[in-house]
């Protein structure tokens, strides 16, 4: 017999009752029943009922143990009686004597109990990971996170993608953020760069003619705190693909993506449907461009029905340039308690308020209350009714002003509302491509033109296009939003060098400049490159979605805490007097 | 029709006679027949022949187009003459001739020419790697690399194992080489290291209850410069399961890297059968911990024949402790000429010479010739065929002194024989389980006691094999060998902490001192640490055996020069003061 397992805990059924079994596993509980032990057995497959009396030449021992021993027991399997069966777990139907015990590690007392669901502070969940992961939910979602990439890479494959490691100790790759720097030994003084994202390195794989790339990156970013992100690193199914389009891009992941969803959702709806929303009309419409689409209410533009009305707040705001009125329908949601609490969160918010309508039974129908309508009259009342297509029973917000003052607001009321009212649907997975966002965005202060996403991207309209008005050039560009969360973003690459010198230039940033910030990519261009495009889809993000936790520490095996710290390996540490001198550094003493 | 292609450059054949097609690609190489101009178009699947005479409306562009400049073509396909057909490329049964032409991107004078097979030096080839990727040997290493890393996670799942990734910005991680230090920006003066493997990660992955754990994973050594290792990182196939026993790891890889070999090793033999040799078995007949079983020649103790004998020298030197005679057989190297230069050799590599014996038709037989056979006599002669198992035309050659002394070169000697008989089968690979490696070993100098492998593995007989003689001590550790390098190295842990204090006190590490270089697994075990073990396999070094090179930059797509710079990207590269600043560091200007 096998040295520690005949069998796993998950395996043994009725099949086996009479059969002597060894089985290896954790001490999950422990229950005394008037002299008879009662032992769950865990290991990461399963649990089985062992059972122990003074029959067993081992009984002595067996009372010695307790919660998270690590133990082997040879046993012979019995069959439960019908009463105890336990039909939740495939080892329900049967228990084993123990015969024979072998401690195979002790344990010291527990500072996280494993079995149970009591909560610990992260502090400690961190500290005893190794004992936390042992819990039912951790080793749910390490499972879950290690199948879904193991899905991603599959589904890779199956489409002719390949699977390529670009560097990790590599040069700095200006993404946004700030880099993680390796002082090199060899060349004291000298530095490398974790890099960012393998966006230069995936757009030199195309230059070097391979066609398609995938690869399941670690991206390494050195930022500060937040609750939803690591404070190091994170992973992306990242992708890249020569010859192609923006709608190539598209048909690609999408399969990927919705297969994934569909493989781990848990029955939840996955939508089949992938709405392009310009970013202007998620702006608009949604008021970000993350847009939830679960979530049915769509703003709108209203500012004519306040224009010179009764309203002077709405009527005069739109006599200065650049401002608009915009609704966010709330079917079912016309009740003045509704309402109000709707304009408080307005104004916990930090805007003057929202102003609303509602609809409910009148002498002649329909009638519109609350005191906007009375301010600016049937008519126009019922014309904003007839454009937002709601009725009897719902009601209406209204936010005025410069959009990019109160969309952000209007946004997160909309999440509300739909919350609230329960338009939204839970049990679902809603997605929309977000498309053709500008290539540039002037600072709202000093005017000052920057990229206002990846400056890598195609121009729509290419080299051409850089003669106009900056703001007005949309770039090849997009997102991919999933209830309300950026899943995947992507461009078509400007493989064009007299174009993306063009392209920087207008952002600030002279030839010298580019060449020496991206000269391995500028070098590169010269020499026939092609077409190219691709995406990164985030994959913590898409794990945490089908956990259903909105804590990234949640999915992954070692994470840092949020000072970035890894308290059980303790990093990070003093480095030695030996390994600052070898690297040529002196540390500044911190005051 | 896409924007870019209807076809790969690989796709089109006979039944595409007429069609209208558009292909997009490299320029590979122009001729001009006269008037009448053939491309080689290639893209990453193959290579089509193009066609433009001056009847095609695009016939002057064609003429500007030069090699490696990137385009799109539309054009019909033609069949070609009988004459002209070639069988070598799926393509090569048609032509397309070009209507339609569009630069997708021009191309500079190239430093280095993809067509063809001119050498460059590899300065050039890294510092334009773009190009040096498009040649077909690096296209073809680099997707067998791909292929290698995707099948190794096929096998891998098959077997039950899940990858789980660990973390890149860490702990230090003691493993015997440097780490590459990460300073940290919100702990100035601290830092973290990136991981020389995930072994404690792994082994708190068992502690956690995972069970099987694989990863392909990155490993950082900041290592001095050798020719065939990355100065930087490179990759292994990383296990670990729970619950085993060494017999269970090779269970479990065997048939993975096994099944490797088959599917990418061309035809070459692949051992089934891998035998178990002790350390102490594959120095005696090998002269190595890596021997490469191909060549057929076993070393052999031939002490007893000299003791005592007419041949001063050896048996002067017999008559010194721990020395030993050391008989290399060498089937049918009997020559005198094969003989001495085998001795020359011995002396190149800084020994006194090589003895040796050889066999040939005589008087009565068999006779045995040399120097040396007439100084020990023909009794001692013959006792010494008969050990060895020679006969007419074979050779044998002999090495005395302390085994540590010329082991080295009895193994280099052994593999030059073998090669220079022609037997050592060139075309298989051939596996070998080094098992039962010394836990320790002395300092030849100051006799010192160290780890000499892995500090991390059980020692064979558990914590009472401690109370003995270190030197003695074997571990459950073991290394794969093939065709003379070692792909795999691994060990069943030493999960029990007493256990693991005693063996470290040994090494001359005292309790407080390994838990303060090994604290997070040290605590780990004392929570109900299981019984754990699992190997590592070299990614780089089986890819180089499958591409046959000896180069590892042959088998990574973006490497490092052998002084870790990146003339890609330049890599290292000054930081700013900004960055220093922030992490709290100052470079010390070197002299």
């Amino acid at each position: 017999m096998h040295a520690y397992r005949s069998h796993t805990c998950a395996d043994l059924t009725k099949s086996n009752v009479g059969d002597a079994v060894r089985l290896s596993g954790w001490v999950h509980r422990i229950r005394d029943h008037g002299g008879v032990l009662f032992i769950d057995l865990r290991d990461h497959y399963g649990v089985t009922q062992l059972l122990c009396d003074p029959d067993s030449p081992v009984f002595a021992e067996v009372e010695k143990l307790r919660s998270e021993y690590c133990i082997r027991i040879d046993g012979s399997v019995k069959a439960r009686d019908d009463s105890l069966i336990n039909a939740k777990i495939p080892t329900g139907e049967i228990e084993v004597f123990i015969r024979d015990l072998e401690v195979l590690g002790a344990s010291a007392e527990l500072p996280l109990m494993v079995f149970g669901d009591q909560e610990y502070p992260e502090e400690t969940r961190l500290r005893y990971r190794y004992l936390d992961l042992r819990r039912e939910a951790m080793q749910r979602n390490m499972t879950l996170r290690s199948d879904v990439v193991a899905s991603m890479r599959r589904r890779m494959w199956d489409k002719g993608f390949r699977e390529y490691q670009t560097p990790i100790i590599t040069a700095s790759s200006p993404e946004g953020a700030r880099d993680f720097l390796v002082p090199s030994r060899q060349h004291p003084g000298k530095f490398y760069a974790l890099p960012q994202a393998p966006q230069q390195f995936k757009q030199l794989i195309m230059v070097s003619g391979f066609d398609k790339y995938f690869q399941i990156a670690p991206c390494f970013r050195d930022e500060d705190p937040r609750a939803d992100r690591s404070p190091t690193d994170f992973y992306q199914l990242d992708l890249e693909m020569s010859f192609v389009e923006q709608q190539d891009v598209f048909d690609t992941i999408q399969p990927v993506v919705q297969g994934i969803f569909e493989e781990f959702g848990q029955g939840a709806a996955v939508d089949a449907h992938w709405p392009h929303i310009s970013y202007r009309d998620a702006a608009l419409w949604y008021g970000t461009d993350k847009p939830d689409l679960r979530n049915p209410i769509k703003m709108q533009d209203v500012s004519e029905h306040f224009r010179g009305s009764g309203f002077a707040i709405f009527a005069k705001l739109l006599e200065q340039e650049g401002t608009e009125i915009r609704a966010i329908p709330a079917p079912t949601g016309g009740s003045r308690k509704f309402c109000d609490r709707m304009n408080a969160f307005a104004q916990k918010e930090g805007l003057p308020g929202m102003g609303y309508i509602f609809w409910r039974d009148g002498e002649n129908g329909v009638e519109a209350a609350g005191p906007l309508a009375k301010n600016i009259g049937p008519e126009r009342t019922e014309a904003i009714r007839l454009q937002l297509g709601l009725g009897k029973g719902d009601a209406a917000f209204f936010l005025g002003g410069k959009p990019s003052v109160f969309e952000r607001v209007a946004g997160k009321a909309r999440t509300v509302i739909g919350d609230e009212l329960g338009l939204t649907d839970q049990n679902r997975f809603a997605f929309a491509w977000i498309v053709d966002f500008p290539m540039y965005e002037a600072d709202e202060e000093s005017g000052k033109i920057d990229f206002s996403h990846n400056p890598f991207s195609m121009p729509q309209g290419g080299r051409e296009a850089l003669d106009g008005d900056p703001l007005e050039v949309l770039g090849y560009q997009y997102d991919l939003s999933c209830n309300g969360y950026e899943l995947i973003s992507g461009a078509i690459r400007n493989h064009k060098l007299d174009t993306m010198i063009k392209a920087f230039e207008l952002a600030g940033y002279d030839e010298a400049e580019v060449r020496k910030r991206f000269g391995g990519m500028v070098n590169a261009f010269q020499y026939g490159a092609p077409p190219h495009g691709g995406c990164a889809a985030g994959i913590d993000r898409i794990v945490m979605l089908l956990a259903e936790t909105a804590n990234i520490r949640e999915v992954i095996m070692f994470p840092m805490n949020q000072r970035a710290e890894d308290l059980m390996m303790n990093a990070p540490s003093d480095p030695t007097s030996d390994q600052l001198m070898e690297l040529g550094l002196r540390v500044i003493p911190q005051e």
